[in-house]
């Protein structure tokens, strides 16, 4: 039995917005550790609306805080589509900007917890899509440079009718519990969070 | 339909240790809050061994990062039994630290957001049940000063014989997913906080 605290950190795919249950995956992926018997201390740090610029700039205080002796700190990042996403026009970041500081965050985290990566999910906006597609792979190879796992979330999902009706139906951006629940099942099978928490 | 962020800051009873559904009170009452059709996006910001001290330097920072210009925003604390536990035969804080801590966070929370104050509930151990129903008493005192809406955790769940049992059979300080469920519907029935969340 592992005993661990683990600090999400993300934006509102992490905390879960829309999700009628108010547990997200990352809700479902700890209570499911649970139930296997660990004893898991989740913390929730997803917040609405963030890039990656912005959760670079306050990850670290945050979980440093959340950090206890008697349990091992683990660290799981999740963003990207704000990063991608266009207000009024404009992509809210352009990609070099998004690298940098996956990079910033990804280098700092990976030397000092064990870090896991999710990629960033896909919605029903097809051109904002190819934009997380494109991330999502850059991503992929800056955690490879780092030894930190990546999830796919976007290649998982992306053949998913079940989550892109639900998508769909929310707000062509977020699942609502049904969503969320077929993504936390995926992340929950990966072989990196079961080395974790077997 | 009201649309709001809400903070939730505190201790373990907040992040909802031991409870194998990953909600503790705070995700109960939220994902209630849900079903009665709100817009709510909880952030959980409980962590396990805080004392009112620690809280007091952070809850500020962690909060600040929560707010949105387009939901209002909401603050839910709640701590004291670290305070009143002995750690090696010292009480980790006398009183009146506490109630420093607890004028210090509750004087600038009331003037700066709507918020409310959930008190420490009680466990199987005697004399710190004393301790900390005294404490809850004269927290109960601070937020009369400022007008911040205290609900009695420790007279409410004293009776209980659900809730106490469950504690009794986790760790004589939390309950399980049963004792939270119990906590969350009686905060959920109380009317300040149905006064933000019909």
């Amino acid at each position: 039995m592992a005993q661990m605290r683990i600090c999400f950190i993300g934006d509102s795919f992490v905390s879960g917005a829309h999700d009628g249950e108010c547990l997200g995956w990352a809700g479902r992926i700890s209570a499911a550790a649970r139930r296997r018997g660990h004893d898991l201390s989740p913390y929730n740090l997803g917040i609405r609306g963030e890039t990656s610029a912005q959760i670079a700039k306050r990850w670290r205080a945050e979980t440093e805080v959340r950090q206890s002796v008697q349990q091992e700190g683990h660290l799981v990042f999740e963003f990207g589509v704000n990063d991608a996403r266009e207000v009024n026009g404009k992509r809210q970041l352009e990609l070099a900007q998004s690298l940098a500081a996956v990079r910033e965050v990804l280098s700092a985290a990976a030397r000092w917890k064990p870090t896991l990566m999710v990629g960033p999910p896909p919605g029903t906006d097809q051109a904002r899509n190819a934009r997380v597609a494109e991330l999502s792979t850059e991503i992929r190879s800056v955690c490879a440079e780092f030894s930190v796992p990546y999830f796919d979330s976007y290649g998982s999902l992306v053949t998913s009718s079940l989550f892109l009706a639900d998508v769909k139906a929310v707000d062509d951006t977020h699942p609502s519990a049904a969503g969320y629940a077929e993504w936390a099942k995926l992340i929950d099978a990966w072989p990196a969070w079961r080395t974790w928490l077997p």
